[in-house]
């Protein structure tokens, strides 16, 4: 079993000391309901570090009004299980009065990034992303943290979190993880109907399709784009397209694509929001 | 002598080593030049924590354009001696390139607090002590840290940065250490002239005005805050004052003054821009 702590104070205290032992921290910040791409990331901590904390905690201050807070999938003992069943050596679950006894006033922004795709759609998710995360690395303070690609521009946002403030933790992305048939594993799929699953199957294939398009020397990110688009309107059940942008590495607008450019989308399918993003040129296709 | 590190990774390590023997850690940041508000600075640090760190850095975030920047004094060498002879254990006084290898885009604010009296005439001020703070605070990983009452509101922006993101880091507030005169002291004084310096005495004797006014019975802030404008108005050499505040002691507005309360200032002499602030109900009068 997993050491199980509530408390920020006892969890501190206890990597403290497991620290000055020499041991490295791998920390695996989520939000709970454990999917197999929760595992992965587990699963890289444990071959680059000594012991892994696992943070379970469903963050309000990431979730804007009218957002699924309430309904967002919760079950702290089948994720112990699943912890225990990856051999991860801590799991910390605070309650929101561990976290957050007074709500924070301070607020971090990064121009030009958290205020883009995501953040212009969701704003003030990324500032919530952001001091949730500042307060994890601040009471664990561990060596490295694992950051699924399935969430890009989180993974961005942190990495470029870290290196402003000099935080003494190294940021390890770890690549998406999908489902048998494409679609990319997230808590939140457990809100779609299986008619509403299949449609979702849609934003894996429009990759594939602009995958093709791009092999087959296509350049122009509109037309890619429109493309995307256009494909996965044909399907049911979808409510409507937030974006579909491709950008660089670093989230910056392209016109002429290039290999390592990323298309990244959000699309509404029923109630449901899914986002996924995509590496052009990849190479496993 | 106190140990010198100019490179963060050093002293992290250094500093790690020496929290794992179960030392605490106690730290004065400055930008150099120290006078002998450091001094108590330092003294209090000595006394609560087993070393002393002292940061000598002065940081380009925190300054405006237009500002005192690059005439800001330096003089590294006496400030070492100083240390030495407060018997400071380490000094860290990294460069630019060693703090700002990539001038951060995150950008950190405290509405309410950050965006008033001191921040609305330094726009971006308290974002650069904010992220300078947070480096330090992550390179050093203090127990303690202390901060002069001089800089009041930074002491506020500061304590709600510590709150808020949960820093296991104890801000220790230090009262303002003032000269034989009762000018606060303050690297900066070394920019006024002889007759400048008897013009920055109103400040000091503002308060001690408005501190009789309010033992008589005097409670209505407006009437206090004309009263020392134009008592320091008279003085020759005043520039213009930017703001006469009272403030309750978490820098709300008051209208009825009470017991506790602060006058907050900032006044132009010549060329030098001053700031210093009083609480009211001061029990050494």
């Amino acid at each position: 079993m997993p050491t199980l702590f509530k408390k920020p104070r006892e969890i501190r205290n206890y990597l403290r000391s497991v620290k000055c032992e020499g041991k490295t921290i791998g920390f695996v910040p989520t939000m709970g309901y454990l999917h197999d791409g929760h595992r992965k990331l587990i699963r890289d901590s444990k071959v680059d570090n000594h012991m892994t904390v696992v943070s379970i905690y469903v963050n309000p201050l990431q979730f804007g009004e009218g957002e699924d807070f309430q309904s967002y999938p919760r079950d702290l003992d089948r994720d112990i299980s699943i912890c225990e069943e990856e051999g991860v050596d801590v799991v910390f679950a605070p309650g929101d009065e561990d976290m957050y006894a007074e709500m924070p006033s301070l607020r971090v922004e990064i121009p030009g990034l958290t205020d883009i795709l995501e953040g212009s759609f969701r704003p003030g998710h990324f500032n919530g992303v952001c001091i949730v995360l500042l307060k994890f690395f601040s009471i664990l303070q561990p060596d490295r943290a694992y950051f699924g690609e399935k969430d890009y521009q989180q993974l961005k946002v942190v990495q470029r979190l870290v290196k402003d403030l000099s935080l003494p933790v190294e940021i390890v992305p770890v690549p998406t993880v999908r489902d048998h048939d494409g679609l990319a594993l997230s808590s939140r799929n457990t809100y779609l109907t299986a008619e509403e699953r299949e449609s979702a199957l849609s934003l894996y294939r429009s990759f594939l399709l602009a995958e093709k398009f791009f092999k087959e020397g296509q350049r122009n990110s509109e037309l890619l784009r429109e493309t995307i688009r256009n494909f996965i309107l044909q399907h049911p059940h979808v409510n409507g397209i937030d974006y579909v942008e491709i950008r660089d590495e670093n989230l910056m607008p392209v016109e002429e694509v290039k290999e390592g450019d990323r298309i990244l989308l959000a699309v509404r399918i029923g109630k449901t929001r899914l986002i996924d993003n995509w590496r052009l040129g990849n190479e496993e296709l």
